[in-house]
């Protein structure tokens, strides 16, 4: 399994991605899922993938080395593609090719085809925008109201990301809210695993701002472990009981949960 | 879908359901999940479901109305059975036995055989025991190390249950604790929905201690999501961003993630 969330805000992007990949329980390995193509002033594109290992694996070497006709400027690529959507529409094509390929061998197997991914970033002159694409190729934009998207084991550190995430959320609360969401899954789902890497962008750079390992011991990432999980027992603790009076008047009924 | 959750701690038992059932997003009802089967002083018995409402449904009438060859004492059923780990038990066989029937006709119409079940209570003289029954009708039991168990959606509403829950916890905390979870499952999947069943149960009490429908309008739940979702978001701003100095000694290369 695998978790990757991108938070697409105001100020910028944060993007998230767990290492484990797994062929049952007892075979585990580190991969990095987060790829960076970048050519600092001219574009920033980042690619972060979920499901079928050798499928992303192939995926991501025809969008990187390039597909389809050589033209004067060689082969599509993310290095070449003039926008965001034509990066995700390029990773869309890549996956089509890839499911041509092996999709009748791996449903002999009956493996599924089992793939999606996050674009994001940005290229001179056009907007900064996030991308989720589908196994079958096709994608979705993140937009205002939801300013993120998430791949893989997406539930558990998803309640954080519904009450808390908003399009202007600053960048360094939004690395907050992608480690927290972040160590919600990884407490939950064992297949989802450290080290954990970690990017963020600034709109309008063209570069990376920061991309990072985070491995078990790193001081940041324990602090915002204890210190959440301590708030939350706190939080949880300070509300009123289901026997204290409530600040509100209450109709008929209503107020407390236990006796008369 | 369905989301049911119960939590046994030290004190006693909370047990909290959501109502929904949908055949689909354009077919939804209300049905309790939640039935008890009670003689005060001598039996409290409470049992949650999920699944195919045809199939618990089917099961919550061979527990009550009682299966299998009638002796001196009748059928057995959960007004009978001389300790939870029966009551846990006779629930499996009922299993089973509606699989028997049903499952068949179920597979020609490709609706897989779903239902599982949350099993709680005390007989005069016995333990306080929470089980939870697979669809397969074989049971699990939940202990002090995990004092809580859920069926359904249970993803959205565990991260806050593996951080605060524990065996210690008093009822007061564990209602606070199940609505909450509940709460952020409300959130994140539709098919769950409101009203909600809620009981407590204190160990030895044999007798129900509080059992509540709680509706949109309670004041006490619309506080508890108010209250929480602010602390939550107060404990995220509160945390240190990224480039906050850490108060612990730093690891060459640790503490700040951003630059320089």
């Amino acid at each position: 399994m695998t978790y990757c969330v991108a938070l697409r805000v105001e100020e910028g992007l944060v993007l998230c991605a767990d290492t484990r990949t797994n062929a049952g329980v007892d075979n585990i390995s580190v991969f990095s899922k987060l790829h960076v193509i970048e050519k600092p002033g001219e574009r920033m594109i980042a690619i972060m993938c979920a499901g079928n290992l050798a499928v992303t694996q192939a995926v991501i070497t025809r969008v990187t080395e390039g597909i389809g006709e050589t033209g004067e400027e060689g082969p599509d690529s993310l290095h070449t593609v003039p926008s965001m959507f034509e990066a995700a529409r390029l990773v869309g094509k890549a996956v089509r090719s890839v499911r041509e390929e092996d999709a009748p061998s791996l449903s002999q197997e009956n493996v599924a085809f089992d793939a999606s991914f996050l674009v994001a970033g940005q290229i001179a002159g056009r907007r900064l925008r996030l991308f989720q694409v589908y196994s079958a190729g096709n994608y979705i934009e993140a937009t205002a109201d939801t300013p993120y998207l998430q791949i893989g084991e997406h539930k558990y550190g998803k309640p954080i990301l519904d009450r808390v995430a908003k399009y202007d959320t600053p960048v360094e609360d939004a690395v907050k809210l992608a480690l927290i969401s972040m160590d919600s899954t990884l407490r939950s789902n064992l297949s989802v695993g450290m080290p954990i890497d970690l990017m963020t962008y600034r709109k309008d750079a063209l570069h990376v701002e920061m991309r990072r390992r985070i491995s078990e011991d790193d001081p940041y990432f324990r602090m915002i472990r204890e210190r959440w999980s301590e708030a939350l027992r706190q939080a949880y603790r300070d509300l009123p009981g289901p026997n204290a009076p409530l600040d509100a008047p209450k109709p008929s009924g209503g107020g407390r949960l236990f006796g008369p």
